[in-house]
């Protein structure tokens, strides 16, 4: 079978699967469940173009993980055969362990999985599977593969993930506004010291890059009815663990029952494979389908909420600069109970507050951006002359929503 | 609350909801429901970014309608404002009769069920319960208002769904080449004796249209991988059925149920409001769901299926000019019964053959498309001179289709 | 003749001229003549596709106006068709009066001349010869009229010629991390006490306007390359002035002969109806088209620096932070006399040293970017919180370039 | 100096000057000349957008040769790097004789000397120049190269020259139904004895393209007002031509001079230098320049067109499917004569007439596009299955235009 494909991608144009073993590992159930993994998950409600996937999202990055290491190649870096295709994997398995809708499940249900772990776990199933064929690829990963810049391209602050997602983002959701031009940034990249810089000529597009990214963090990411629509994910997932664990049972897919039975914790998970079965057959069809049960269900809290959530009846969001006085929570809660006729603790499952940060930049450790002046030093994109905004984009921006019923 | 709304579109920019009836239909769980389905089905199979949903391409072909009906008026034809909402709320609610992966389904289950009578039906439901408000949208979508024009607006070999279609299925599956720009096209509609035509100058966007549908056609809708991987999902849905009525009962969820239960016929659908029900709550993830259960299943035909599509580890498949020989036919399957350890009955399941077929034009009736020329007369664009090829795009195409498991 | 037209454009799509007397104005030699200028002058030496014209930026700019109108009346502000129209004519006569090159020739030739006086004086013609139609163009050109948010929209941070050209520019350069979103940033405008302003909301795309325009000026239009092809652009026609007013006569074009005669002075040229003429025939024809003949002057200067432009031999150049030192520039004079058997003060035209400066924003007065919170109180973009970065832009950046020939 | 340069295009993305000898092709003045030539001549009367010059169009269709030539090698094909550099350079010069305006010019002016034959006598200078580096260019550029395919990339019905220029073109016109997909066909290339090939799976890629290609001549290419503005410049350049020869001796620029004086054959053009040195200095600042001094010549009718050419007021013109009658054009001449009191012979300037052919396809010995079936026969597309229209394509199509002035 022919084992080198191409893969048509509305955001790269053609997509190359270079070498058989990439090929294995795509074709690899781990790798195809992500197909059924929307990358922003309940952000289609408010951008309904927003319903690429992961898997989508991983064939990218491997591709601007290609153009990279062909740029760093152009100006005089040595790079292995293996390092190129370690390093081309790491970037495409560097999110296999995301399970739907990420961050609401982790609050939720998968208090103690985190997603990074159970990439890395993956990896390692992946790797014996394959007779030892991603050690390397596991090295860059973890960060101890000696030559740095490796790990730097796959997880740093401008690793070839945020390159590819943000402009898939800002594609497939129509927010013009974000796009940044990978291309460009990849070909001012280079390596000093065995580590990733930027040359000195690349700074406006660094620049650009990170006040897109902090413009798709709130207008895209952290858009309140996105946070307020998750909160509703959230409490619905918490109203049915809570039923399933006294006694009302609600119906749960296959896939969900073992973390719906008790919380499982991690220890637990990494020595019974049965938790990692489950997990690498959970995919948003989990989640929707079992919603799609609960709207029957006799408990007025989780039949409520997941019809609200399948006809698309949001709760009303504010997103505010100061915290939410406790009496303005109590007192929507309190209508909330009488409207409906709930005791307060069911009440509680429909007033939603708490609050979103984001700071554009966080230069740390090995982390930061770092930019190869014309004199061969390398200082941080934040200590750069002649751009004073970057060290502001380095503040941290709080703010605080409240979410509750729209006609109460 | 503000029913003015702004949607955001990656193909068409900012489509606006222009009144508040046509909001209160969007946010209708009738409507809602294409948000969960998507609009090429298992395309996405093939083509990743093809991902996009019927919800999106309602609005999207609502928003060409009103571009149109803009462009008609600055041609001096008078359209009434109860007009202008019928003809964008017949446009919006065209295919809301819709099943997920329809053509597999209407085949494998709802035999009966053509989605073009529950969309009739859905929005005379929707005319109940929003007071007759959709009395002139039902009259131009039937095609029973006498102004013909809007009717053909709707639904013809030109109407605001195809070019809506097109362009967004060009956009999300990255097939450049199939690109069209209804923005020109619509330019150049006109009406005469309450009949859409277009301009004779219009005549090579025409063209360009006929040509980029049937690309798309034998590049897309039609692709082999998309053809096979569809046979397998009727065979998989066939088998589930046949399973259930004997006593096998997979796991259903419960908007398929009824339809498991027995073949229910039109009439019987139409009398018991319980079928429009279960299939108002139909969508794709009630048939990925069922098949994730029956992964687990003990038949191996269920089984087998079942996993292969969740895996993708889809059937080979070869697009012929000639009708597949029956011997090559039963030679294959003779080897898969060997293989697999299945009587031949089982083993037809993993064998599919047909036939497609495709015509990029068939001009009929109401439904050709008009080219009014310099002289006021509408000739069809097929007859029109110095476009030799437009009559060879009539030609009805056949192909036949084989598809078998690999590595047998 | 059906003076209703539409115009291809592709930055925006379709651009309509809405009625007979814009159809006039654009059909009018003034603007007719802006088909020959370049939008970005010498920039296509930098990036080749920058060949765009003022005549498409001016139908740009006038068709955004026109979707800002449509915005503002949406939001409930009566616009009368007078002001409609009025103001549509002032964007697209905004930059009427701009010469070829226009800062190189503003700075070499035309001191006393600038764009601006020039563009109201051919709108006062205009307004003549169209018996007064301009009359409320003009004063919302020059600020006069009552309410102010019109000349705001013509002249203003956040005026169409801005939203115009920074799309049209990270277009045409392919530049396009350039990229901003005229459309949305147009959807959130709004007027308040008669002043534009911005919705709260809109304050991320505002940002990210103005970082693009920022990044725009280093990228495109202060590149040192443009930079040093502009000072050789100045040097030659300095020099050509020079050699004109000394016997030297190198060839000059009709149209640029009266002010190679002498220095013409505002009051002159406001009072003698010649040079506006002159003027009016002006485009970048003439300066490549002098530049052609200079090639072959006696003057080893003239035609040294003409061959240079005209084969795109250019300066080699240097953009610092600090001062070029005075005896470097003599040092570099010194080594192109040395070379090219010149005098000192011929020496000096291949030897450029300047400043380039440039602050995202400046908000002052009228001019400033005016947030609209929702509490209905107006703060300046650079005062309003959680933008930590908006108040850095403000910061005046200086660089300085120092350019010379390539081999010395 | 860095010879290794990157330019941007906005087509495109990044185009790479892959070595030194390209670098300075690139930097030579016959090449810069092109910076001054557009590609489409006066169609930016028509699309304002087609401003776009033969240099960026040239660079285009080397890239689109850097990737053919990758695509072939990826499918075995073995391919030197001197051939890769040929290549290269044979599609860089392809036009590089191409003068401004050519098609008008070559009809009025340059009637001996086509473009074809010029570019291969600058090829031929540049190989002296580069001391015989460009021998193999020239061969390939001949077709005297064994390895044939590299003269079909160069110059057949599907060379690198017209998908750069389809899609380039469509861009900047803005055209968008023109939208070919340059890199989908370069990856369905092969070679087949020494034949370039299409694979059979391509057909509709190549079916779009030929169709779109007709569409752009319609549309673009032979656009009414394009052929009637062209038509303007022939006579206007033939009127010059006869007073220039006839003691008016209207002003012409020093590049245009030769050609002006008497007719200049073929073997005269190679013979002697002076007439390539002027061909080489001709751009289309030599044309709109003499163009500006010819509106104040005395005669009547050079003074006439130069002005309705520089002010756009265009004549009137017609597109027809049957021949003009020999009496209508007598009657427009007749009363353009009596308008304007000028003698028969001069009011013919102001009209006319002649036939426009285009066949979207035309297969012939070498250049038609051969398709490689399944079965490793090579067949021409217009023979090839299942594609009915093809056929159709090929019949030549001709139109009949007239033209002259509108109000009379």
């Amino acid at each position: 079978m022919n084992k080198k494909k191409i893969v048509n991608d509305p955001v790269h144009g053609f997509i190359s699967i270079p070498n058989e073993l990439i090929f294995d590992v795509v074709n690899h159930p781990y790798f195809q469940r992500l197909r059924r993994i929307k990358q922003l998950g309940l952000t289609e409600q408010v951008y309904p173009g927003a319903i690429h996937t992961r898997f989508h999202h991983a064939l990218g990055a491997m591709h601007l993980m290609s153009l990279a290491l062909q740029t760093l190649r152009s100006k005089g870096h040595y790079i292995w055969e293996a390092e190129q295709e370690a390093a081309l994997l790491a970037i495409l398995l560097h999110d296999v362990g995301h399970g739907p809708f990420s961050h609401a499940l982790e609050t939720a249900l998968l208090t103690n999985i985190p997603h990074e772990a159970v990439s890395l776990l993956m990896m390692e199933r992946l790797n014996e599977e394959f007779d030892g064929a991603l050690h390397l690829t596991i090295e860059m990963f973890r960060g101890s593969y000696p030559r740095r810049f490796f790990h730097q391209l796959v997880s740093s602050q401008l690793d070839m993930d945020r390159l590819d997602y943000l402009q898939r983002d800002s594609f497939f959701t129509g927010v013009q506004e974000g796009t940044i031009s990978p291309e460009r940034i990849i070909k001012m990249l280079d390596v000093h010291d065995d580590r990733l810089v930027v040359q000195a000529k690349g700074i406006y597009s660094i620049e650009n890059f990170l006040v897109s990214r902090r413009l798709m963090y709130w207008q895209v990411y952290l858009h309140k009815t996105t946070v307020s629509t998750e909160q509703m994910l959230i409490q619905v997932i918490g109203r049915a663990k809570w039923l399933y664990r006294n006694g009302g049972r609600p119906f749960v897919t296959p896939a969900l029952e073992p973390f719906f039975e008790h919380d499982v914790g991690w220890d637990e998970f990494k020595q019974n494979p049965a938790f990692l079965s489950a997990f690498a057959a959970l995919d948003d069809y989990d989640v929707w389908g079992s919603l799609k049960f609960w709207v029957a269900h006799p408990d007025p809290v989780l039949a409520r909420l997941s019809r609200m959530l399948l006809d698309r009846r949001l709760l009303k969001v504010r997103l505010e600069n100061e915290k939410i006085a406790p009496a303005e929570i109590e007192e929507r809660r309190r209508q909330v109970a009488a409207k409906w006729g709930l005791i307060p603790a069911e009440a509680s499952y429909f007033v939603g507050y708490g609050a979103v940060t984001n700071a554009a930049y966080q230069p740390k450790d090995d982390a930061g951006i770092g930019i190869l002046t014309k004199h061969g030093q390398v200082v941080d994109v934040a200590e750069a002359s002649d751009l004073p905004n970057i060290k502001a984009l380095t503040k941290i921006v709080k703010k605080y929503y409240f979410c509750y019923p729209k006609d109460i």
